[in-house]
């Protein structure tokens, strides 16, 4: 199976825009559409909802941490009970209101703070699993693709819960397959260097960090994104090379 | 069919708690359940849902116009479209929690100035009405029963939607079949009125209006206040009354 | 004295950016500052008094409804007790930080929904000028300039508080002095329009409305916008008018 | 100097009640008032500033994460600047109010999880003692006394700040002069001990930990609660026992 493209969408928020949602989507098989929480709110959704539809775009719900100020990307000490709460709410909101469009909601990957928590916090992980695997319907939780990936899957199968896993096209990776910090060079590629990390991925299953080594990574989609036209641009070159 | 009671529930917000529901919902027969915009947060939601389970009771959304320190009272001048996005968002929020419950949302009860607006607005009703009727399972929705209650049946059935018409057990009624404002003197019954009320209603399916005329009504459902223990008691005799 | 322009600025909102804040301040006397209830968060409130100091430019709270997902832009029906306190607390969180950078808090001018409800409803625009004139400190209330100025002067001058009325540049007039609807053609002026109603208002103190006619308009301050770099450029062709 | 008393109050929010503010006020000597991000609104904080006012008490901000859901109790990982500005605006707003009502805001008592990240993180501490600082009114900043209290002191002097130090009334101390857990026996205190407590405090300027241990704590003012019935009496014991 080729690899996936997966980009997040629906970050405007009432009179404000966010992203290139109208130019992304025709280039992408999934949708992360953010749930209100963190961004999103309810036209906006619905509107991006009919977007992916005209696109037969797949979609994910997206849900973050409540904090619009600091679009999601803050960590949060919730509770798990909050937490499972939180997810539970973001995925029904988006549920309800995709199926009213006709459309089936497949997956789950949490946003900023939340997912870093998620990849970072066993009980964090945890919560979010069982949330996700508790819903009424069956629906995949999208993560990172790390060394732990294997570790990661045993979790989801003691609950049931489908994974699929996403390597970042534009970002270098560290020998213990974390993404590089923003703040150090070369953190985020050239446009040549990720596409030749989204091909020697598409090929050979392996990313080469920045220390030269090679990791073996666990790929069925991959995050792009699509904040401005050199983003949607990019997303363009690597569907035609993965395709 | 005998009258039912309906309640507004889950109007806990984070650590402020209104509101008896663990008093109420064993004498109530449909839980009018907030959704978030303007009172309830996911954690209240999901435990509403739950004593709602435990106690058999019907569930209805209870949307309201997003404004947590208005608590939804004040009107907002929101578009046809931010209204039924709204609406359908919260209407879906609580599905998919409720269905993770194993519980089926059966109607929808607008809330505070929403159902103002529903009622006294006929461009706020035809929204509301053509927003419930599109969701993507069929929701009843829940109005108040007023001389004008035949033509808003129309409205209903000429979009394929089902109403369920209520009747306020402790307030008094203008000639016009409108609820007498809270200003004036005797707009809310005493105990004893509110029963005779009650008792009239469901006998005679009229009420005495504030003058003394009679008036015909058409009642599905009675709303109860379960605030404080004085209207637990209340609830608990009226339930006495129409069983 | 010559007309002063007035901007509404830091209406970004986290990660959601708007207006070409750095761009326009250069160029206008009285910076609007979104206040946090529609528009605007701690930080961007902050950058934008730097910004206003760094050029110089008078500072004015811009108050809002708190309704962030419409901008401020949809009446909300709230009592004149919270109007009040929702207005002094927005005046006072600008005035602070205004006074923490070295700044004055000059005037006020309210936002949206809120400043078209003060134009069109004498009860809401009493609240706002008691709640102005109440504050601590001597403020301004700036507000539109229509045939009813005289009315809106006594008012004003029966509590101490002074005025100041602004004009629409790019906004064509009908002939109650009120700005045409956005929906009927010709409501915004082309640049060469706008400049022209500059030059009339400038040397003769009038407007031509959608008409024909000449109306008389009292004028301390044009009201002009900077979402965009035509807007930017508006402005400075503007600024060069009238300087 | 005897001891103050310190109480949070003004935490209501619109509809929901929270506190016995009333019943308080005229037993303390500062009133820690909730600023609008975690508790209180406009209007609630205005009501609370009339309340202290007729009761002569000293007024502090009370300033929160923006989470009402969460009351302010979860930690968020804000940035130092987001974090300052955070502080300024809610500063800001009670002073300006405060000023409008002719009272003088004295103090700074962080809420819930900030205050416990300042207690507990230096690069918080260090954010938040800036702020306070750096307002363009000198305002004392209140927070825990533990054995650190003369290294935080230090950190104060060094940018010209003032200090209060408080001790909690009714919670045990273990060894290290931090609160005992509360999921741990033992951990707030009968009123018996409570009052034991303030009387060692007040004589000795001790405290008995959770062990036995002697432990010598600067205490300007204590903090109390008035969340009910119990929590008043317990004031007003303590106000007896220490006046």
């Amino acid at each position: 199976m080729s690899l996936r493209l997966n980009c997040d969408l629906g970050e405007s928020f009432g009179s404000w825009k966010m992203g290139l949602d109208e130019a992304v989507m025709p280039h992408i098989d999934q949708a992360n559409i953010a749930c209100g929480f963190h961004a999103g709110d309810p036209l906006v959704l619905q509107k991006t909802l009919t977007l992916a539809k005209q696109n037969s775009v797949t979609i994910g719900a997206h849900p973050g941490y409540p904090d619009l100020v600091g679009f999601g990307r803050r960590s949060l000490k919730a509770s798990a009970d909050e937490l499972k709460a939180m997810v539970h709410y973001q995925i029904a909101a988006i549920d309800g209101m995709a199926q009213t469009q006709g459309l089936t909601l497949t997956y789950v990957k949490p946003h900023g703070a939340m997912y870093n928590d998620m990849m970072a916090d066993a009980a964090v992980r945890a919560t979010i699993m069982q949330a996700v695997s508790d819903y009424h319907r069956p629906l995949v939780l999208m993560l990172q693709s790390t060394p732990q990936s294997a570790q990661h899957q045993q979790e989801a199968d003691s609950i049931g819960l489908e994974l699929w896993f996403e390597i970042f096209a534009d970002r270098c990776y560290d020998d213990d397959g974390k993404l590089l910090t923003r703040s150090k060079p070369g953190a985020v590629h050239s446009k040549e260097k990720m596409l030749a990390q989204v091909k020697q991925l598409q090929e050979q299953g392996t990313v080469t960090t920045v220390s030269g080594h090679t990791l073996t990574l666990q790929a069925d989609t991959l995050c792009v994104h699509g904040d401005n036209m050199d983003g949607v641009n990019a997303i363009q070159e690597i569907r035609r090379l993965i395709s």
